[in-house]
């Protein structure tokens, strides 16, 4: 029997389908519930939910230490089983981002439009929950409680199914939350963890369309790639960040060299660090931005006319301008103009996050016009592209497909709406 | 060599798949070319396109005349035979839509919000076209139109597959279109049709992710269920109108006889039309309204109570509280109150349009919050549920799935929108 069989919740009996079509009968009926709360209970589940897991800190780091001894006796890496670690610090850290999430404003009953028609008819459009959201992510356990915070903020019910490294850590964690909501009134089914590691019940959870209403999946590239392969159920995710900056002919050359040093090198593994340098032709600084590059550890792979920069700067291949390193290695090359720029961008961008260094507003202009990414830029760090500082408040994602939400999706991306409409008998002539 | 392989476009020795990727390729450079249009150049396109209809007129009508016959061989019935039939009225009809939507407001560019963060990065998030839209229909030949001027008016490029008894018609209104488009210099592949029945095609278009950004289908039942589960690429779709109206105790009587005659009566056959009755035990006019609906010559099914009102109400079978009639029959159930109107509501619904009568205003907001439908109505016909009615100007249709765009699907359901990040040279700390 391996670790994962032991947590309880599955019966032999039971297929991966029957599985999730109970627990996402249990979820949408909690989440019936979460639809009708106000702004003031979900911020008090919230908060009681934090409180749970403060209390639960004993329970909650054995939980982990059963992770952390299963990963180690596995072979994981140290940054895997870094990522996997909890202890008070982080605990903390946990529960206190989700008070912070309780003093976000809450999407739910916002009006978006008002409008009266000639014959009386009262329209408004209002947003309200999406419904039941099932979350597919790997080994951060404190994801569990992230996402877990965001669903309910926005009203939405969850299925979490959390890697198999973390299982003890979410399910501790889960246990906490659950019991939060439930000192307040809250059914505990309004935060629920798959109870197997069984991957069919992954392959379930993809088709539960009518069940489930949308899956974020939360990882790697093949997790993301299996998700959106498998899924018939609407899938909020983003794939690759290969994110460029475009530095102008017009570029400042200080700004170019510090804003391309920060999107490189800041933090290398993140979905919006820069993996594709574009140096204009008649950009005057070049070489002072690859060497300032060069110098901090970075990697470079260019272009020959790249490489006529600096010597140290190694040949790209074709595959390069086409890979998101997360790691200190930049592709660069030479362009002749913004339109080659935007040519390139387009070949080769995974309409994340895109940005130009210039001088020149409409040159700005037209890139922000032209690039066609979920987020373009005008002389900034690419390592914006982030929920927290586009002052969302938090981001379960940053969507990168065309539909619902582009960009870093919070608790608006979280939501949908309805047409109300008010009348005082009005029959259609 | 049957009708449809003597529409060029298409060799022998190109699959599918290789088909609708060229073709997608040549739409989706037309549409960078739309993004870039101002309203302006996008209203006189479709004007351009309106005036290319109506000098077409000859050979529309003679493109429609070959398809009518082939019905008529194929013994299409007469209804469907009329959904087919172009005259010169119904041309300039058509046109006539064109020069409306091109006297809609543009949605691309409109800024959705705008925020300056504390380190004076200026966030705005504006609406752009969301690329290649591919529709996919039935017999109609004025969707050809239709479709087409929403997606070009919103900036997209327009994949059009039409049903095989409409191919002549269909194929000789997007060629005068795309001849109005070049008229006024912008690309004809903005506009492009399928040129083959062959079914393999949908299954290509429907996997073409990264080709084609959207796929609306409009059609029957069967066709969108199909879409639904085959599809790769998002899909816009409503599938049932199955609209409920419930009759609460506080409803005034001659308000609920009339509002219920027109919800089902005025034209049974659009999905908006009532297709179940909820009148509540306590409401005293119950026994007028399901009069008033025989009279008019609708078929009634109901449960025992509802029986009891009339002898001439047949009984209903648990199918019928989840049929779609789209005719002049109705399911009618007697209800005890609010919660189990909402329950049947909540069990058999498409989520498409449901509606109460009261004159409780409680009772109404209750209903507004928590009926779980793209429309939700209170003392008005469901058949209010129009793109045109609620002031949208036209609709690509009315979805009624959770994400993107709910309910009546116009220009705004059309767009996405980007990020667009203007600093002046901040790295994130």
């Amino acid at each position: 029997m391996t670790v994962e069989t032991t947590i309880a919740g599955t019966t032999d009996t039971e297929s991966p389908e029957m599985l999730v079509a109970r627990i996402a009968r249990d979820g949408r009926a909690a989440q019936r519930v979460l639809a009708r709360l106000s702004d003031a209970r979900k911020a008090e589940a919230l908060r009681a939910a934090a409180a749970a897991l403060r209390e639960a800190e004993g329970p909650i780091l054995e939980a982990n230490a059963l992770d952390i001894a299963a990963g180690e006796a596995k072979g994981l890496t140290g940054a895997l089983l870094d990522r996997l670690r909890l202890d008070p610090a982080r605990l903390e850290g946990i529960a206190h981002g989700l008070e912070q999430v309780a003093a976000l404003p809450d999407p739910v009953g916002q009006v978006i439009e008002r409008t009266e028609r000639p014959n009386g008819l009262q329209l408004s459009r209002v947003r309200i929950p999406i419904g039941l959201i099932g979350i597919i992510y790997e080994s951060r356990p404190n994801v569990t409680a992230d996402a877990a915070a965001l669903c309910l903020r926005s009203g939405n019910a969850v299925l979490l199914r959390g890697g198999s490294e973390a299982l003890h850590s979410n399910r501790a964690i889960q246990a906490a939350m659950a019991k939060g909501l439930e000192s307040v009134g809250i059914p505990a089914a309004a935060i629920q963890l798959v109870p197997t590691q069984d991957r069919a019940v992954v392959g379930a959870m993809l088709t539960a369309a009518g069940l489930i209403d949308m899956i974020v999946p939360r990882g790697g590239k093949s997790l993301v790639a299996r998700v959106q392969a498998d899924a018939r159920v609407p899938v909020l995710a983003h794939l690759d960040g290969i994110c460029h900056t475009y530095v102008h002919a017009a570029a400042d050359p200080e700004m170019a060299r510090s804003v391309a040093l920060n999107a490189k090198m800041r933090r290398t593994g993140i979905c919006g660090a820069m993996e594709t340098l574009l140096l204009d032709t008649q950009f005057p600084g070049s070489r002072d931005v690859v060497t300032s590059l060069l110098d901090a550890g970075c990697e470079l792979r260019g272009d020959a006319r790249a490489r006529a920069l600096d010597p140290r700067i190694l040949p790209a291949t074709e595959e390069d301008w086409d890979t998101e390193y997360l790691d200190a290695v930049l592709s660069v090359a030479v362009v002749d103009g913004l339109d080659a720029a935007l040519d390139h961008i387009a070949a080769h961008s995974s309409h994340h996050t895109d940005a130009i260094i210039t001088a020149d507003e409409d040159v700005a202009e037209r890139f922000l016009a032209e690039a066609d990414s979920a987020i373009v830029m005008v002389n900034a760090s690419s390592q914006f592209a982030d929920g927290g500082e586009f002052g969302l408040g938090a981001e379960i994602g940053i969507a990168t497909g065309r539909l619902h939400a582009r960009g870093p999706v919070a608790l608006e991306g979280l939501t949908t709406y309805k047409w109300q409409v008010r009348g005082n008998g009005q029959a259609r002539p």
